[in-house]
Order: C-alpha cells, then structure tokens, then sequence
C-alpha cells in the first residue's frame, strides 16, 4: 500500500464561472441596469474589505469563448461562509442575468512532499501566507481542474512516495522558472468536486501561462499521470471597469 | 468464476439534487413564496416524523457550486414508497422553481466481506441499526457514486475473494480512524443506477471529508479499482433556516 | 474470423422514457388535464386490447430520479407500427406536458448459444411465445442497453464460438436461480440503436433485480465483455392508477 | 510508415437529423400549418427534379425514437450547394418547429483497396454511378457514423497495406451476402466531420440492418478497427405521406 | 524528462462558433434585421480595416451542420484585444439572434522542430508573417482542435526529441504536398483552452481538406499519437453576401 503524503489546508475555494445572457440584459430597463451594476459594485466592496482584514481573498475576471463570460474566485475560512457568498451572489440582480456553466469547491492546498526530515513545514511562517493567500491582481488568470492518472502501468496512487516525491520536485523546479511571473494557487478537491485538484495561475503576460503549461507538460508528472479538465482563461476585470464591461 | 459475496439490504435511497431557478422565484409573488415555503415545511415535519416513528430517514442539505443547491437524500422501505416521496415533492410548489439535475436511486447495503466464517451478520443486533440508519444531522455532506473498475489487469470481478477481502479489509481500516468524525453510508445501485454503489459522508468538520477520501485514494481497492462519478458537497440546512436560505 | 452465432428474432420494441413538466402541467386547466388523462386512458385501452389479441404488447412504468418519470414498453410486429404508435403518443396531449429523454430501438431477440447440435430451436413451440412475448403486469422493471466489450484481450468478437457459448451458457445458469422471480426480455439492437443489446427485467420484488445484477457481474462473460449503458428502475403504473399519479 | 490507400470522390453529402416540436406544431394556426406543409413539399418537388437531372439526389425518412423524429439526407455536387440546400430548409416554415439534433458532413467515397494490379477502377463505368448514386426508395434506413481504431495494439493506421486490403476484402464478402436486400452508400468525412466514415444502409426488409451489422460485426476489421457513433433507423417518408405524418 | 522544444508565438486567436436562430431572426421586423446587419457589415469593414494595417486579422466562413452556422476567426496582438473583439460581437445586434456552440482561444505558434542547430528560426523573414498572417480569402475553411496523445506506449510527451522531430519532419512534408492548395494555420492553446492545439485549414477546393487530412492520418505522429475533437467545415461569406445570407 503506497503511502499518501500529508498536505495543509487553508482556506476554502470556490471559482464560480457565469455566462452573460446578452440578450436579456440588453433589453432590461436602465434602471434595472445600473442597479444590478450597483449592487455588485457594493459586493466587491465587501468583498474588498475582506481582503484588506485578511479574513478572505477574492478575483473577478473576465473569460474568453462559449463556456463562460465571467470567473470569481473566492476564498474563505470555511464551507459555509463560501456557500453563503456563492448564495449572495445568486441571489443579486445581476446573476439573474447570468448561467452559472461551471463551478469548483476546493481548498488550498500545500502538499509536504519537499519537507525535508523532521522539519514541520506547517512552522514556516511563509506558509500561513500561502495557504491563506491575498489573490493578486495580476492582468491573467489561468484556471483549470485535474486527476492524477491511475490507468495500466501509470497509476500514481500506487507509486512508491520516493517517486512521487522526485517527481513532484522536478515539477516543482519548472514551476521555479516562473517566479515573479507567474503566482500558482494549488487547491485540493478530493471530496469536494469531480477531480481531485485545480491549479489557478496568475500571470502579468498572458503568454507566460502558455509557455509555463507548454514546458510542464514533458515534467513526467504531467506526461506519465496528469488528467486535465477544461482550461478557462482571461483578464482582469477591475472594479471600476465593471460599468464599461457591461455597458451595452 | 469469481464468486460474488453476499450482501445485506435495508432500505431503499434516493439522492435528489436541485438546482434553484432563482430568477422565476424573485419574481414569484410573496404569497406565493410563502406558501411554497410552508408546504416544504409540512413535508419536512411530515419526514421528521417518520425518523421519529424509525420507518424512514432523511437529510436535507444546500451545496456549493453549478451542478446543485439543495441536496435531499431520503430513505424508505419499499421502493413504491420513496417514489411517492419523490412525486409529492414534484408536485409541490417549491419544486416548481427547481430543476431536478441529479438523483440516484440504491439500497443501503452492508458486505459480508469482513464476516468470520460461520459468523451470520444479520443476526448482529448493530447491524439492523445500520441497514436501516437514523440519518444524522451534522453539519456537512458529500455525496458520490462509484464502480469498481473492470478493465484490462484491473478487474475486480474476477479477483479471488479472498483477494478482495483482503483489500475491502485495509480499506475499512482506513476508514475506522475517522470514527466519531465521519458517518458513512453505503448504498448498492446495481440494477437501480448508473453506478454501481453510492457513498455518502457524514461529516461535522468538512476538511474530514477530504482527508478521509484523500487517504483512501492510496488504498489499494481505490488506487487500482476505483472509479467515481461526481461529488457533491454542502452544509447542513435545519428546517427552520429555510425560509432564511429561501428570503429573496 | 470468429463465427457469428445465428439469432431468432420476434418483435419490434421501443422503450420511450419521459419526463413530466410539472409546472407545465400543473397550470393547465382541469378540462385540459382531464381531457389528456382520459385521451391516455383510450390509448392504453387501445394497446391492452392489442395484448390481447397477441398482435403486440405493452407495459407502463413510472421510473424514479431525473432520468424519467415515466417508461412506455411497446412491442410491435414491425418497425412501421412501432414507429406509429410512438407517432401517436408524441401527438397526444399528455405528451406535450413530457419531454422525451431517452429511447431505445430493438427487437426481441434469443440467441442459438445454447442450441444442441442438429436442433432447431426456432420450431420449438415455447420459442415463439418467447419472441413474441406477453409483458407481465410485475411491480417492477428494470431496463438498461448494453455491449459486449472490444478491448485489448477482452475482445467478445474474436473469441472462438465455443468460449462464447460456455460463457453464455454458465451466464444462463445464473439467470436460471431467479426463475419465477424475474422475467428477463432481451432484445437486439445492432443497427437499431446505439448499443448491441437492451435487458429488460420485470421483478415482483424490486431487490431481486439488484440481486440478480450483482450476481451475474461476477460471471466471467459480464465481468470481462459487458459495458452497460444507463440504468432506469421503477414500479408499474396501472392503467387505474393513472389519474392519481398524474392529479396535481 | 503505412501507405494510405487511393480514394474516389463523389458527390457532398448532409445527413440533417431533425426532432419535431408537437407541442409547437400543434399550437400553429392551420393556415400555418398547411403554408408549412405545401412550402416543404415544393421543395420537396425541386429536389426530386435535381435527382431526375442526375444532378444531385436525396431521401426522406422518419425515424424513431429520442434522437430524431425526421433524417433528411442530401447530396450534391460541391459543398457550396449542399450548404444552400440546408441553408434553404433552416429558413422554411416547417423548420421553425423543428430543432437540428444531428447532422454528418460528407462526401461520397469509394476506397481502391479492392482494386487489382494496374486496373484503374474511376474508369469502370460503375464507379462514377457508385459516386453519384440516386438514393433508392425503399422502406427503411439505418445511418451510423464510424471511425477506425488506433487504440494500442489495434490501430488500423499502423497495419501494412496488404493486411488492410485483406481484411476490407473479407469485410467485402460479408456485405455482398445482402446484394438486393441492402444497399449500402458509404461516404467519408475526414477533415469534413467528427468521424472518419459514415455508412448509410437502405433495406427493404428492417431485419436485414440488424442481421447485416451483426455478421459484420464478427469481422476482424469491425471487431477490432471498428468504433461506431450513434445509429439512426427510420421509415421512409414518401412525399405524399407527409400531410398524414405531420396532420395533428 | 523528455526536453520541451521552443515555440514562437505571433497573434492571439479566437475561433468564434456560432449557431443562428433562425425562427427568432424571421420573427425580428425588417428594421430590426436591416439595422442588424448594417451593424455587422459595419464591424466587417472595422475588422477589413485592422485587416489591411496589419495589426490582426479575421476571416468569417458559413459552416454545414447542427454543430455551428458561422465560424469567425479573430487574430489580435494581445488576448485583451481578442476579447474586446468577442465582447463588442456579443453585444452586437445580430449576436442575439444566435448561440455561441463553441470557441477556441489559442495563440498562432510556429515549432522549432525543423531548425537546424545554431539556426535561429525567428529572425528569419519569412517567420514574422507567419506568426502575424493575413488570412487569406479562400473559398472552403476547416478547423479542429487536437491533442498528442499520452496512452499506454503512445506517449509524445516522453519520446526523445529527436523521435518527435523526425516524426514532425515525416508529418510536414505530407502537409508539403498541397502548397499551394492548403494554406493551414497551426495554433497553440496549451493553459488556453480544452485541447492543446489547433489547425485551421484554408481550401480553394473542399476536397483537398478530406485529402489532406486523410492522408496524414497515416503518418505515424496522427496514428499513433493525433487525438483529434470536433472538425468544422463550411464555405466563406464575403462581406458582400451577408444579406443574402441572412434574407428570410
């Protein structure tokens, strides 16, 4: 029996991906509109108050194509007061003119396959950072779920941990050529949602993601056992570029 | 011929997820609402009375994300009776504003893999309790459906029993360090759903769930034999917050 | 080149699964939903009357979760009046209030696996009931397409026809402990419909049709070479009971 | 690297599968109703007119079940027509109520792989009638899309020329058994749709689809190259049937 | 670890698939339509304009089949562009008249699989228009997203590089064949979007598309490692035939 490796949790996730039915909202009332833009622009407050007290992290941006026009990702110290956004939101005027095509619940997650011997990486003041992040506000986002393969001879979850540990550190070492421009948030899903992580990047040049994904793919890691779920990617969509956005 | 180990049933299950249309229930009229909402009520006092009476359990939950809201799980006795179940909420004025996304149909159901030779389980007086369980009310749910694989050398249903004694063994092992901690339900679907068994988690400290399911992955009996469909995952929701979750 | 064993075959049959627009229904006026009540009675009258002339057969099931509320059996001598008889269906004015989910095109079929040499099972006076069945009126069914694999080594249609046969016939063995507990019709569907095959199981207790499934997955023939589509599960709808089910 | 063998092309084909909606339909006016009819059986007339000119041809059939109530079946001589062709029906009364649930984009096709040492089969003076067939009248249809496996140790595109020529021989033999009671139109569609073939069978007794599919089925190019979309079976439409098909 | 080679990357693109409601577009007023289209032809000439300044590209096509109706393909320099592009269309009076099927957001990428050692394929000339092509005007268009394959023993990303090169040098000089007639644009998605790559062929005959990607099947880089998703294929509408097209 292979045996698993601890992670620390932090906060709870959820990306919550809407698409924009263009057609009712470009025939609801200017009333209606600018007080669905001005509800949400008060949530983002809210929002944005949260993260200034570091009691939770949030990021609105936009998506390109048919499977969706708008990603928040939200982060929180638990299930409930997650569910209780994702129901807020739900329940505002301008998510009646939105589908929610896709979602995922999740929670930061840090694996401990780099401690060394006898260290407690949970100590490391930097970990508390990461596993209750402030979420950039990098220009792209990059989002995407994922399994690690258990077929035929590429079963990961059978593999001795001193593989798994080697090959998570050269994973780890691609990842490492990307610092300053790309910032990756790994979160666990097993028992949350229908794959068992999702990675979401952050990138000041959208053209970094690419090259980052591009250059992983030959990590064994991901040749030999990763499983890729849909990619959903974007740009920024600042506060007060919400009205423009909209304006139609 | 492998041979196929025997099983107890209990009662028959229904998964039900929901996924709220909450455009058309703003726009309902508040009498409307109010009343949709104390005919759930009735209905939920109705099924609380049948756990009291032991002839049938329930559990009601919201979860997160776009694949479901609200998450009813019910137990009866017959199959006839859990589909009256099923119909009387169709028909009610609530589930007029819901679109049944999911739902799955099984039986509790416990092996007799673990049982001593010449041992007759059914005859324990704990396992009646189990066959036919009180459902609790902690505050977490997560809700799956499962195969067995059977594919290439990863064939469950032509490993020896003793083989697959042994596997199911380790894995109850898993299981039993989250005692007090996580309550699970099984339930058998063979011939009743897409799946061939159902586990439901029970947790009253969400992360349970995914470190339980988490370990388990590493199991052997998961790891080469597993195969999941989706998981659903959500909070409590006690009868008198659902007019709370419902305000609009 | 593995030999294709020869096959008798009777009726055509088309299983057509519905779901009800409840809300759609529920707004019609009584004179609406009595008139599409009484339009479905004469349909069913229609249809019994052809049971008991032995030109066809038909049974009406109502099915749990959001797969279908409802299943309609219609066996017919060709494909021209099975094709009428779902024709007349989608034109009644119950059909409007349904939505039709899944179906399924095949004709009653029954393999010469277990044929002994020189015999000719098709001038055995109990084969042609078997092709053109009566449908009992049990309180459960079971339906569900299915595949023989071909994959890797679990190729079905290289295997010599000796190994087909002596799978099948140990298959049979185990479809014979239910005898007088489940009628089992089986049907072909190669060029009709998306799968090779359709079983259909008729239960008087609805946990003899797990039993029977489970029990039949360990041998080899399912265990290797079966691939099964969706399962629907459900109990009989009297042609009396029709109001009640449908009064809202 | 394996040769891919020669192909001749005839003329563009569109399967175009279309689901009626009744409860629509229904609702029409008659004068609607009967501008819709008379608008499809004038077009219906000009198609018929292409097939007497040999400049095209086309069939009509109902079909059953959920997928498709009505397979239109279209062939011409580039693909610039046969867009306008369905271009023409999308903008049609009769349209209006139907949804486009399926479609095949294609081109008649004739592979050489029988073709002997030096011959040039283009120039045999069946070949051209082969590629720009007129679609036969009879009673019934069966449409299915396919693609050759390369799938481990079974990829069709990996095996030498000769094994490929044998193996679509035997295949050959097992088509030729139906001469008279099947005729078969097979197109290609690399580049042109999400499979690599489509087989079009036409019967005159429905058995014979099954028998055929089934026998062919045992062939090694099927049972271990073979992979099959969905399969759409139906009746034939005539034209002056189709006030009483669509008359509700 | 197998070594990632270089790419070059030009422009962003956006493959915008989109499905028209024609029952909606018939009922819409003739102004209603008029103003649609002069708003369409409006963004065509914009779009022309970028197209003749070299700063992006554009090419708009019709396609057959339930799938889409019109495929726009947007080239911009930055992916802030590329959504501005796909927001100003969904806001635009004739997008509301139809459904965005599909989409596809990728990045035109040339390879380093043929640069010979010391070249540096970027500062050659004839690369920068490569990476920032016109595209071009002709009649037929096909796209398709793919993937290289990571199964079993087919598993590109851990073949050595120079087994990737000689099979990429095989694959282009089958693409070589039809200079002239096939003008293709490879692009990489790879953290984009679903699919690793895709291919958009130009055509001046159809038929050359079926060819091309037929005869390439058999190379071994597509049999034995091409994974392939839906394939779109349709005609080109100049700007000057929109109302044509759109005339109901």
């Amino acid at each position: 029996m292979a045996q698993a490796v601890e992670t620390m949790d932090g906060w709870y996730c959820l990306h919550d991906l809407r698409k924009i039915d263009w057609v009712a909202w470009k025939q609801a009332s200017p009333a209606k509109k600018e007080e669905a833009i001005a509800e949400f622009q008060a949530m983002l407050t809210d929002w944005e108050a949260i993260d200034e007290a570091k009691t939770g992290s949030h990021a609105v941006y936009t998506t390109l194509g048919h499977k969706a026009d708008l990603l928040l990702m939200i982060l929180r110290p638990t299930m409930k007061e997650l569910q209780e956004v994702e129901l807020a939101f739900n329940k505002s005027a301008l998510a009646g003119f939105t589908k929610q095509t896709y979602s995922y619940v999740s929670i930061v997650e840090l694996s401990k396959y780099m401690a060394k011997e006898g260290e407690k990486p949970e100590e490391n003041p930097g970990t508390q950072a990461r596993l209750r992040p402030r979420l950039p506000k990098w220009d792209h986002i990059c989002f995407y779920p994922m399994d690690k393969r258990r077929q035929g001879n590429d079963n990961w979850y059978t593999l001795p941990m001193e593989d798994r540990r080697r090959l998570m550190y050269e994973h780890g070492m691609t990842g490492r050529k990307y610092a300053g421009k790309i910032r990756q948030i790994i979160t666990g899903s097993m028992g949350f949602d229908d794959w068992e992580w999702s990675v979401t990047l952050f990138a000041k040049d959208a053209l970094d993601i690419k090259k980052l994904v591009y250059e992983m793919r030959f990590d064994e890691v991901s040749a030999r056992y990763g499983e890729f779920g849909s990619f959903y990617v974007g740009n920024i969509l600042p506060q007060e570029e919400v009205p423009t956005f909209l304006q139609i």
